[in-house]
This record gives C-alpha cells, sequence and structure tokens, in this order.
C-alpha cells in the first residue's frame, strides 16, 4: 500500500517529524551508472525556502544511497535510499495536537487508524513527496539511456494561464513558469495571496518525449490510467488530464481524432496515448494542485473529541503549492514510464528469442 | 494486467468479435445473496440499441455466472460470468483490416504485439466494458450491505453543461441526463452531430453516498488514485476531476477548504476524500469522455505498410460515448469502493480482536 | 488469491459440480504459435478413467479457448479456456452435505467461509488442476520456442522407491513410473491398497531441462521458493524437495557442492538452483503426495453441528494422486519458469537497449 | 521482487558489505505497542558468534527503528528499520572478487545481472536474513495479541535426529537442539565438521500454536504452499515437510487421515492444515539446509573468464546454517501468519458487518 509501480516499484516510508523518510527502488536493471549528484540536484530543485513564494523552512534533504549500487553502477538489487530529518520544529505543532485542520489529512487518518502522528501531518505531509524525486530522478536516469526525457512547468496559478510552453525560461522561473510573459502575474498573485494569509490553487504540465510506441499495459495498467493514478495521488491534486483532456469533450471528433501521414500524427490531441498505449507522439499530462490548505486565517473545525474549536495554524507554508510539485510531478512521470518500458518487455515472442535465443 | 483491484479483483477477458467476454470477480465475501436479474439489468443499462442516439448494433448480452456460487449465494470462491458473443458483423471490419482508424487504439496494438485482431477492436473495444458492468454490478450488491449506494448521470454533452443534479431524472432520460431542461439541447447536440456523421464529448458524474470514514490506502493506493486510474482506464476517457476539481484551482485556499461543525463537513470541495481517504461525505467523480472516434467522414490514415490512405468507416456507431460510459463509471466505482472496504479491515489492532478474539 | 504467476498469470475459477471450471492465462507473449491440439492432449493425460488404478469417474475435459487467439496466434490479451462439467453425480454427494470427510478440506473450507459448495469438494476438488494442465500446456508452448523442456515421471509409491530415471518410460507406464524394474511393484501396491478400500501416498520427480542461467528473481520470487509453493499447492502435496533435497542434509559440504569446470557443474546436487536462480543446469523437483484421504473404510469425524459420526465415502477415487498429480507438476512447473522468463527481462541495461535502443 | 507478503508486505534491502541492510514492513495495524527491546533480543538470536559452533564474525545488529512508530504504538504506516554494517572486512573477499565459490549464487548472480557486488556473497549473503528476523518479531507482536506463538529448535544435525521435541531445552541449548539426549552428538558433528574444514546440514522444525482456523487463501495463496515458499526461500533451504511430511507418503490413507471429534482432531499428521487453511491445530513445519557450501577445501571451480581454479577460502563461517537459521525460520512463519490473519478478514459478510454495521 505504500508501494508504486509493478515492475519497478518505489516503496516509500518515513513521517514528516520522524527520525528519517526514504525508499526502496527495486527493479533497477544492473549496469545503470548512478549519477548521485544529479539525484540530489533533483531533490534540490523540490527543497522549500528558495524564494519567498515558497515555505520558509529550511530542510537539508540531502539523500543518502545504502544499497544496490557498486562502484558507482546498479547491481539490479534493490536501491534503498535514506533521507535524515533535520529541521522538524515538533513543537509548532503541539498546538494542533487534538484538532483537524480543514483541508488536511488529519480527520481521516485519526478516524482510520485510531490515533495519528500530528506532527507536521506526519505521513500524510508533501515532505514525502521528497522520496519520491529521489526514486524519480534514477527512473529518469534509466530513461535517458532509453532516448525518454521529462520535463514540466507550472501552466496555470490561481486562474492565470500560460499562452506559450516555454520548458527552459520555466527552469529558471521563480514560479516555474511556462510563459515568461504571464509569470509576473502569477508570481503576484501569490504574493498577494501570501499577504492575505491564504493561498492560491495552480496547474503543472509534464511532459514525455522520445517515448517508444508500445508502452502502457492494457486493460487495467493502461498508460494514461497510470499516469491519472500517478498525479491524482500527490498531494493537492484533484484533476488530472490527458493531453486534450476537458477541452477534448468540446470537439467533435472530426476535430479530436489525430489524422496519421507517412511521418505520424498530424495533432496531438490525444496526449500521446491511444488505447492506453504510447502512440510514439508526446506524451502530455496536465495535474490540478487545489489552493494549500495550510492558511493563517481563522476557521471552524472540530477536535478530537468532536468539539466545535476555532482552528488558528501557525508555522511556515507553499502558498501555491504546484510550483514544487512540479518536480514531483516528472517524478511520478518517470515512474511511471521506466515501469512501462520494463513491463512492455516480453509482450511479443521476438523479443523473447532476442534475449533467450 | 488484465486486473483491476488488490482484494477484489476483476479479471477479464475476450474480444469484440470473439467467441465470448468475461471476466473472474475474485474476492467477494462468503454469504452475499447474488442477484442474477440485477446484474443482467445493469448489463441492459448498457447494452446498446435502446435509442436512436446509441449505436444500432444489437447485443443481447446476456450474462451466466459459471462459479462461486452456491444455492444463490457467493461461496467466497471466484465467481465467473461469461457473455457469448451473438452479433458479431466481422465481415464490417474486413474493410479495416490492414489500416489504422484515427483515434483508434489499432496503431498502438499493432505496433505493441506486432499483429492485432482487427475485427470489431478487439481487445480495445468498449464492449469489454460489459464485464466490468458485470462485476461492478456484485460489488454493488456488496456495497448495499453496508449502506454504500452509486449513482450516475451525465452532466454535460457537447459542452452543454448541467445546472442541477438530478439523479431520479436521469435513470429516464434518453441521455442519462441530470438536469431535465438542458436534457433537451443535450439530445439535439448529439442528434446533429449523428447527422453530420460527427461525433460529440461528454461528462459523467459519479457519486457515491453511506462510504463510511476510512476507506482508502495511502500513499500509493489513496481512494482518489484509485477512482482515477478507473476511471481513465475507461475507453475514451481523457479526464478526471475529484470534487471541485478543476474549479478548485480557481478557489483561494480560505474559499477550497470545507470547514467542520460537530455534524460534519460545512462544504464538499474535497468530493469526499482527504488525504486518499474517504472522510464519510459524498464522494464526487467526474469523468470526461472524448468524442466517440469512429466518425463517418473520410480521414487521413496510413496501412500496416505506413502508406497514406483515406480511411471511411461503416459500421454502427454511438455518436457520444459518454451516455453508455455511465454506467461503466458507476461500475468503476463501486469496484473501487468494494476493494477499498476490504482493504480497510485489519488497518486497527481492535479490527484484529474484534474478528479472531 | 485464486491467481498464481506475476508477469505470467493463470487466474483460476469453477467448482468440481459447478457449471465449469476455468482459468485466464494472461502475460502470453503475443505471436505465439497455439496449438488446440496440444492443450487437449496434455488435459487427456491428466483425464480419469484411463487405468484401474485411477478413479472411475469419466469426464470428457474437453477445453475450449475463449479469447486471447486470432488465426491460431496468441495476440498478447488474455487467453481464456473453460472446460464444462458433463459427469456431474451430485447426488452421490447429498450424503456428506452436513459431514466433514477425514483428510479433506471439508472441515476448514466450513469454518472460513460459513458455509459450503459440498459437492463433490467444490472448489477445493482436485478438477480445478485440469485447468492449471491448460495453462501450463501453453507455456510449455512458449518454453519450447526457447528450447526449454518439462518432463515428470513417478519415482516412489507406497515407499517403493525408483532405482533409475526413464523418462521415456514413464509416458506409456500405467503408474508413470521412472523404473521399468520397479513399476510392476508399485502397479500391485496400489492395486493391494484399492482392493483394501484404501489409498497410498506417492512421488513426483520434475524435471525442466534447457533453462538458461539466470531464471529467478531474488530475494522473495526465487525460483526455488517459487517452485516450492506451487508444487506445495497442489492438492494432498506434503514435501518438496530441490534437487538433492532432504539427502542433502546428510552431506558434507565437500560432498553437496557442486564443483565447476570450463564445460559447466560436475555435479548437480543443488538441482539446477544457485541462490534462488537456475544455473543452466537440469532443475529437478521431488513432489510428495500422500494417500488419497477418499477411502472406503469407515471413519471417525463430526458434522457441522459437531455431534460425532461415522463418515462412510461412496463414490470414486483415485488409489494413489501421484499419478494423474505428475502432468499438473509438470503444468506448475512450466508456469513457473515461463514467468520466470518473463520477469527476468529487463534485469540488465542491455536487455532494454535491445529491444528499445 | 524483493517484497514478501500481501497485505503485511516485508521489503529488504542492503548487501552484506554495503553501508546498511533493512526493511520496511507495511501493513502492521494500528495500535500495535512496538516492543524495541524484543526486536533487538529476536535479532541477538540470529546474531553470529555466540558459541564455537558460529562463524567467529561478530556483528552488533543492532537495529533502529525510522518510521511508523508513535509513542511507542504502531501507526499504521510502514514501519522502516534498519541495521547499519559495521564489522565488514571487504578485504577477505578481493581474493575471491573474479572467482566463483561453489555452492554458492556467485555464479548465478554474476550471469544474471552481469556484474556483482562480491564482497560477503553481496545481496546474496545469509546476513540478509536479520532484517526477516526483525520484521518477524514484529509479526510475532501482533499474532501474540491474537494468542497464537511460534517456537522452533533444530530436530536434525547430519542425519542426527531428535526423538522428543522439547522447545524449553532448545532455547538454552547452544545447538538449539530440541532433543537434549542428542544434543551432544549433533554438537560434536558439527565440531568435527569445523576441525576438518568441512560442514553439515541440518533440519529445522518450526511450530505455531494458537492458530484459529480459516487461515490460507486457496487456491494461490494456501497456507501450505506459502510456508513451503516462505522456507525455500530462505538461505541454503533445499527441501520443506508440512505435517507428517515425506513420511506420509509411506503411510495408507487410513493411517494418515486425521480422524475427528467433538473436541477436535485425534492425529495431526497433516500439520494443522487442510485444503490450503489452517485447521485450527498446531501447524507444523520441518525445512532442511544444505551443509555450509562455504567449506575451507581446496575446490574446484572456474573465473568469471571461465578458467579453471583452485578454489580456497577464507574468513569465518557457520559450519551448520541450521542453528542460526531456526530463528529466521520462525520469522518466516511469523510474516506468513500475520500476513493470513490480515488477509482472512473480509471473508464473509458478517466480518464486513462487524466492522462498518
Amino acid at each position: 500500500m505504500n508501494t508504486f509501480g509493478k515492475k519497478l516499484t518505489l516503496t516509500t516510508f518515513g513521517e514528516s517529524h520522524g527520525k528519517a523518510i526514504g525508499c526502496i527502488l527495486d527493479g533497477v536493471p544492473a549496469g545503470l551508472y548512478i549519477d548521485e549528484e544529479f539525484i540530489q540536484s533533483e531533490l534540490d530543485r523540490r527543497k522549500p525556502g528558495k524564494s519567498p513564494l515558497e515555505t520558509g523552512r529550511k530542510e537539508a534533504d540531502s539523500v543518502e544511497i545504502l544499497s544496490g549500487v557498486f562502484e558507482g553502477v546498479s547491481t539490479g538489487t534493490p536501491i534503498a535510499m535514506v533521507i535524515f530529518n533535520t529541521n522538524q520544529k515538533s513543537k509548532d505543532y503541539e498546538n494542533i495536537k487534538d484538532i483537524f485542520r480543514p483541508g488536511h489529512a488529519d480527520f481521516t487518518y485519526f478516524h482510520k487508524y485510531g490515533l495519528r502522528d500530528y506532527r507536521g501531518g506526519g505521513r500524510s505531509s508533501a515532505r514525502e513527496t521528497a522520496t519520491r524525486v529521489a526514486g524519480g530522478a534514477i527512473a529518469k536516469l534509466m530513461l535517458k539511456e532509453l532516448g525518454i526525457s521529462i520535463r514540466s512547468g507550472v501552466c496555470e496559478v490561481d486562474g492565470i494561464a500560460s499562452q506559450v510552453e516555454d520548458f527552459e525560461y520555466a527552469k529558471t522561473s521563480k514560479v516555474y513558469a511556462l510563459d515568461p510573459n504571464i509569470a509576473p502575474l502569477q508570481e503576484e498573485a501569490i504574493l498577494q495571496a501570501k499577504n492575505e494569509h491564504n493561498s492560491v490553487g495552480g496547474v503543472v504540465l509534464t511532459e514525455a518525449t522520445g517515448v517508444p510506441i508500445g508502452l502502457g499495459e492494457p486493460l487495467y495498467y493502461k498508460l494514461d490510467a497510470l499516469l491519472a493514478e500517478a498525479m491524482m495521488g500527490i498531494n493537492a491534486v484533484k484533476a488530472v488530464e490527458i493531453g486534450e483532456g476537458v477541452a477534448s469533450t468540446h470537439l467533435k471528433g472530426s476535430e479530436n481524432n489525430d489524422e496519421i501521414r507517412e511521418d505520424g500524427f498530424i495533432s496531438n490531441h490525444a496526449g500521446g496515448i491511444l488505447g492506453g498505449i504510447s502512440n510514439g507522439d508526446r506524451v502530455v499530462v496536465k495535474t490540478h494542485f487545489k489552493p494549500t490548505p495550510s492558511i493563517f486565517q481563522s476557521q471552524k473545525s472540530v477536535d478530537t473529541s468532536n468539539s466545535e474549536i476555532e482552528c488558528n495554524l501557525k508555522g511556515r507554508h507553499d502558498p501555491c503549492v504546484a510550483l514544487r510539485g512540479a518536480v514531483v510531478c516528472e517524478a511520478m512521470m518517470a515512474l511511471t514510464i521506466a515501469d512501462m518500458a520494463l513491463l512492455n518487455m516480453g509482450k511479443k515472442m521476438e523479443h523473447l528469442k532476442s534475449i533467450y535465443g
């Protein structure tokens, strides 16, 4: 239940304020060069506190590989990675020990398990996504060897939408914005919400290029279905679109179908997936993040004995979680596609003959 | 790869024009009364040809239970169900044998497997969803015993959106419409598209009521993530929203958070799910279907030797797949929630003591 | 829970006296020629009533493929197979409706599920193994393409052990005996037990040749561990040995280790498996079947209300289940090794590059 | 592939001479008191160097819990445990870097993965079993709450078999012997082998008492099949018996069947399992360990370029791995039965009603 994937599996552990968070990535083929600096650089992209647009918490997020790598290369055995927690201010959470924060998982964890680790959200904290980023980084290294690249950018903040997709710009933008012209407006919306002790939502566009035809396992491990699961499972996500997504429902069949010529598809409304299987075109996913539930306004709630209270939060939080969510979307896409690349092997008898023949 | 679920598993088989389609539903608790008439009535809801808004194909879709039921009651062993194919006109498909229909899975299946059963889409045909409906019907019977109900309706066709949610009206509406006032417009849009040999998209709203607090298994088998997978895996689906969904990204945190009082949540932007776990409120999912890819206009495509051709389809197809998709959405939600109800057992030591103590 | 395997999965259904038994074999690579006659011939090997040494029941065991095969070739989609039950004499079982037969699963099924299909043992009947043989036959076809062969023989009956391994002789022997000199004694022991309304145990030796080095997934899907699970899961099996097995515990390390030369291992005490991975040598498994629990002597038992009764069985049963168990052992080994062959793909980066490069 | 179990899952990582070994135990119900001292005491039982009968290596095997426990109690989230490696003498292994030790997994790992971590056997080292013991300890704590106890003893060494089962004696015996009279002979056999630079095999008997009726999931997750997998997957194991095991094949049906009276079964040849489901009686498993492959005599082998060499090992090794294997057998049985206890929940509709009703 804490494992993602079928042949490339990421099993994660850890609570926001426990000793450590970490993961075991199992199924990495032997002989892959494991670039530890790259893994750390991916974690650094997710790390909070890089700008006033993000939470002020400082977390080192220094990752350590415990197994599965020998002389710099994967051995085919499980790769365990651990990130020790160092900047935990658990006292910040003493006051919410017995209350349920609106929009958070406090209520459901308490009732499901009969108790909860209230410190910083415990297991339900987005801090756990650091381990996904670590696992995703290795998936990216593997995909790179196959010519597959993954990148992302923020395409919408508080309803302010990008008009272009400039992934290069996104890399250096404080809001990971895809559109240089719109970025300042998006930034402003975030800062305004922050000043009002409020928060805003946002949308991340993630793409994979170089994906070979044939990835995705019908009928119940389809590429689009799994990407939907992968993205919807990220904290605060409330909607997922593939390709044209919601907009496709406003088109006629004649407009939405992607016609085909010798050199490939003429358009890509499908987002690179047909029948749950990659068609060789760019895979495109939009992930919608709700506004951060942690706001600094008084809110109505109840405590663990169901008495009504006013909830007044302290602490430090991102006013727009979509920003730091972008690198998590990439990680989840990388893990999903790498898993699919492994699963697809052996789907034709000729695959088997090429390996065992 | 053809199995959905973890503890309640639906494994399906069958091609559109093969001998039969069917499924094995494994994990149904012993002692559940299996109402065969209800199962058949659910299949009848999905069955095509009920109105001019649907494909003219006639399929009996008569389901037969082969195992797992004794004297009308589930025995705890796998329940196999089979639907023999009876109205297959495979000749209709001779002409598409070597070509790839735009918007269909022909292209990807052929390249993934190196060959394909071209008759009626083979395995990728939406006909397979009949087996999901059969499995979903048993899941509904199980959920009913726990006080959980699932229903659905079409909330949007060709961009024409419902203003109200009248599930009772939807039951008898030809377009499964949730809004009696909008239904005629939606119907008209479909007929017009049909007359123009074209197709339109649509959106289905599915809800579950009576869901206890605590269903959903964090962090990688969350209720929302699995609903997203379940729905995105249905043929022609391109987007999935939970609760407020896309619209939540346009709200401020103070607007989107659901405050809590003694008697429960004041609002339900969350769609009944927090941290991937049901919160006791109504579970709400929106599923977006693209316009039917099968249209009767000439389209550019290629054949299996990658020569450019014009694709002109014959046959009978639904001009809006969302209509018959509604009952499939219900089935997938039922299977997902029933699976979660089983998985949640044993999450507290007190569960174990109540059963083994 | 009714599914065997990870990448090649066999999901079975059906009760001894229900409408049908059957299976879905998922994961077969596309492009495999499916020899239906061979599948039926394997079922015929398992079919009862071939000699006085077996139960007198006649079952046609005629298998029908419902899906996954097109123009004689696997398509990569699930292969469903069904065997309709035709010779069920359910009345024979009316008298055991409320009692628990010693040595049978009646007692445990009743208590686990709260009810049971008592007709012929229901789901716990060895009749279900016919579906394993059907699935195993396809696994054999797949393995044959890779140069892997599987065969078996009875090496012991009622403590009377073979001295040689003559698999060719076993094929035509009434007792599937590996040793032509011992076969008559084994046969006699069975007939004598039958005449005394009793039963005897037996041991099956199964081997695979041509297995490439590298099959088996450490640490929790080892080839030997999975073969042990596969064999121990067959009805009436109480012990499983790999290679030298029990006897290896009586050897010194210096005797038991298989030394290695340029052209391979000098001996094969390991049974072709080291560290849970095939070493290229012959894979050897011994499977021990207890004496058939159905005997025609009066036995002490209780009924469903826990009152003490005398249990006197009627009907027709094999006096030694190991005989017909041999072909089931082969099927389970074939399914296991075929699964491992698929799982092993992608364990080296070079595998991925050869397929995607 | 490095995960054991279905609902209670143990995923392990780590190499003999890497930074650490460890595991994630997922699925532990919330509200279980986690006795860390008990966990450590179980690891101490497995720890080498307690007598001259064991390897002289010293390993602290100090376990640290990283997650899933809050205020001494399980929270329902994954419990990660880590054991840092401290006494690694990797230089001892430089000389075997390029050669394959007979009886070891060197050969198969190298060929499967194309490279190997040769230090101390890497992933294939029995050192990994420490993590199983850690996970098994928590499973035992859980089972204890349900009245289930697990214990073990060595019943045979080098062919010298126990006549009695004195589990209390085993606890303090240097050879974990079940029979006080035979223990000195077993001890002598081990020391003699050690003096001769050789090794001997042994057999461990493991039992579970207090197991409720109904554990085990037919047909492909049977209790006996899973125990067979669990035990056969332990390093050096070559045979597994349930209950009467091999000996049952020498009995007649009338001797082997366990007759039933009001107060239960008269005998227990079945080893507490019928049809793959626990029958309420004592669950009994025998696990056969081959003689330790590491011996200090010259052996024929080849190197990684397939040149013939003489293999002369140095280092410190157990002359009989069955001794320290006993606690590993207990751990695997505890994990298996705890998993089964969780899986069995929800097998009757009344279970669901008692929890959700």
